[in-house]
């Protein structure tokens, strides 16, 4: 039960989040430092995105597997960045079966080192590439600062992992696998994602560039949603990864690897949420419509019921997932805040007077109050439910892209810049600057490069930091 | 590529399982000891026997969650059965993020500990019951001897767990997913299980008794595969986990869990699989249908493809799984080979003949030769590959179970069941000995106790062992 006011956005959005991740139902503290236990309700909605990214994978030729949890710790250390990037924060198995191992195991934090080293045996010759593997797993990273879905220790995620022949190959891979994210990001989660390019200073360890997809939330602050990293033959030349091409030449593989984690499911929360609780887009929600029935005696509750279970199964046939709220003891008005707060698209209220007059009451969870609900018959109820979904999922969309758009701003000079930063926005402006110049800006700031937008104006600018001519716009920003 | 001969079942069945498990491509080796990577084509096959499971779960009322990997090593010492049971077989977290942990964590070998916890925090009153859980996972146990699938160090498998009013809605729900497990085995896998209890002696570490499906492979070994646990109220009681019942008084649950692997993989190998290779059961196979072009020139090639990219739609279009099999430097032979080795059931071949008299080739992988194929009418291809893939299904769940009963033989004495043992039989008698008399069995003979089966002689017989008169019949064999 989930009906308790919660902490508004305005007065401190990181309570706001965690009393909605805990009050909605989405998942509970555990026993263990920085792992969250993921309830069903969260489960469900983190199901809902796995089926849209697995569906798209498929549809792009990728296949899955599953590799060992354990890595042996040798296999992190043979690309030295990937190791450097990694290392502080193990999980590492020194006892197993009541002995000392002799080489201590590592929790996988991410799998190249364990995959790369199976991709070697199975690719001999041209004909074996591309490989395309994905694989759905637990990961663990022991982070210090961790936050309910944005950064736990143990999360799940997916990670595909694949090898080509040719360098153009992989990064039209990077590139395919970036934009399966966004579609899905943008037309099931209904998060207008930017994509772009990492700075050198925050790309993947091992990785020669990363691509990523960036969220603004409510609090303004980037969430970082997805990322697709082109390894050219880092790992290749690590761990020996040769192909015999159409020449009888060997020749180094070109390996990528993307992941998107559980923290879609924070950033579907912080870009939708509201005071009242969760938005959830229809396409991902667990519950697209939930039905409330209202009598007040037996007589009513039977033919209340009657009504009911025929649109129920009305609905389900046409599949559309619905939640039918019968508890018993709990009033009306209490099951419409719960459900606000849980996030239903679309709540349908079935009371006496619409058994009479053959209609029911749907209500809007993205349009609060009169202006979002509406009667309609029960005559062709799916067809009309499924048309509010598709405007609600629209609109979802809608007020977080006008959202975003309004919280972008061009800045010209880094007084400009900072202003921007301190007032909650991101800084869109052309940059020529060093590693170091991003460092000084995130010290001064605490603002970071998200990325290099794959869309940039023709031409070039002036860097607002260095005063140098400059040839790409940057985003800056908070983030998570 | 796969078109190797296998060494006969007859010669050395352990080895023929192993090379079948590598050769068909359901899996490889991987660096870590006891740790197996699957393979794309066995993660299919684990991929169709989650969604044979996952949806009779949720129709009979069970949501999907998600508990941390890590168990706090105080937790697993709560139930004393239970920390004995699985301590020797422990995986241990003892450095995590650069530092010795304060308490080491153990890689879960199974979640009641961590999720009974939760259940803790989750249960107050009757309203919350029955609390019915399930989780997809991997779990780590430190075997010393591992096969592949059968026993794996780290392997996937869903628990569920579960926790009611009373006594008798535990048991009801213990016996359920039994019922769920066997319906999935015989139904879905095609493998006609032995529905029973275990004895005492082998039980799981923590339960008031254990039921499970056992199966018989080929070599007439058993194998179980799949178990249903009544914990009564010791988890609780370990635990605290209390409800406030309708008369305001405290009341412990009752609780349950059951789990299946991926040791049903291992089951479906071991269950149909020939010295051809693999045979899958339709339900579950990654492919139902192979389409093999045939052709000895591009003239040919043209007429064939058009065919056969025709007939893929129109398959696919009514559900089939179907491969294509476009390999452009494999002959027609290597690939009828190869995909017998990989179990597809139906193998589809199309020739220019075909194309000239508007047929196709159908090949049964579970009738060999001659007697297996049939020329069939290219109209309503869709709807006979559908009958021949319910008789494929239908006829492999047949012969195992033809197998299976002319292996169990009933014996009156111990001479008598040390002999059906020896000669590779299950054994099936009356039986009243102690959990003594069964290890000394087991010394013996290397059999154990199966199950007590769930299907019983009326009345009362004398155990074949100890003389005395008895109650229930047991099953006896060796086992994986």
């Amino acid at each position: 039960m989930a009906s308790q006011a919660v902490t508004p956005q305005s007065e401190d959005f990181s309570k706001w989040y965690n009393e909605i991740v805990y009050k909605a139902e989405l998942a509970d503290q555990s026993p263990v430092r920085g792992c969250l236990i993921i309830k069903p309700y969260g489960y469900e909605l983190w199901e809902a995105i796995k089926s849209g990214l697995d569906r798209r994978f498929k549809a792009t030729g990728h296949q899955n597997a599953y590799f060992p949890l354990f890595i042996p710790e040798s296999f992190l250390k043979r690309e030295a960045e990937h190791v450097e990037g990694f290392s502080p924060e193990l999980a590492v198995v020194t006892i197993a079966g009541g002995k000392e191992l002799e080489e201590p195991l590592v929790v996988r934090p991410t799998s190249e080192t364990i995959i790369m080293d199976a991709f070697k045996q199975w690719i001999q010759s041209y004909r074996d590439l591309p490989l395309l593997i994905n694989q759905w797993a637990n990961v663990v990273r022991w982070e210090l600062r961790t936050r309910p879905f944005l950064r736990t220790t143990e999360f799940l995620w997916q990670e595909g992992h694949t090898a080509h022949a040719t360098a153009e190959e992989a990064e039209a891979e990077t590139k395919q696998m970036l934009d399966v994210y966004a579609d899905f990001a943008i037309n099931d989660a209904a998060i207008p994602v930017i994509k772009g390019k990492k700075s050198d200073r925050e790309k993947f360890a091992g990785a020669v560039h990363t691509y990523t997809i960036e969220a603004m939330m409510r609090d303004k602050k980037a969430l970082q949603s997805g990322t697709s990293h082109n390894l050219g033959q880092n790992f290749a030349k690590a761990f020996g990864i040769q192909y015999v091409d159409e020449n009888n030449q060997y020749q180094y593989v070109w390996t990528t690897s993307w992941g998107l984690s559980t923290r879609m499911i924070g950033a579907i929360v912080m870009t939708h949420g509201d005071d009242k609780g969760l938005r959830l887009p229809p396409k991902v929600a667990p519950y697209q419509v939930v039905i409330v029935p209202i009598y007040k005696n037996d007589t009513e509750r039977g033919a209340v019921m009657e009504t009911v279970d025929k649109i129920s199964k009305e609905l389900a046939a046409h599949g559309i997932r619905i939640y039918l709220d019968k508890r018993e003891n709990l009033s009306p008005g209490f099951k419409f805040n719960d459900w606000e707060m849980r996030g239903v698209p679309v709540r349908m209220e079935v009371g006496p007077k619409d058994v009479e007059k053959g209609t029911v009451a749907l209500a809007r969870r993205d349009i609060p109050g009169k202006e979002g609900k509406q009667f309609v018959p029960q005559e062709n109820l799916a067809a009309r439910v499924l048309e509010l979904l598709n405007e609600v999922q629209a609109n979802l969309l809608q007020q977080a892209a006008d959202f975003r758009d309004a919280n972008i701003h061009d800045v010209t000079s880094y007084d400009q810049m900072k202003q921007v930063i301190e007032q909650g926005g991101w800084a869109r402006g052309w940059w020529s600057g060093t590693g170091d110049d991003e460092a000084q800006i995130k010290d001064e700031t605490g603002a970071t490069i998200r990325c290099f937008p794959f869309e940039q104006p023709s031409g070039a600018g002036q860097c607002f930091f260095t005063g140098q001519s400059a040839e790409r716009i940057a985003l800056f920003a908070k983030a998570y």
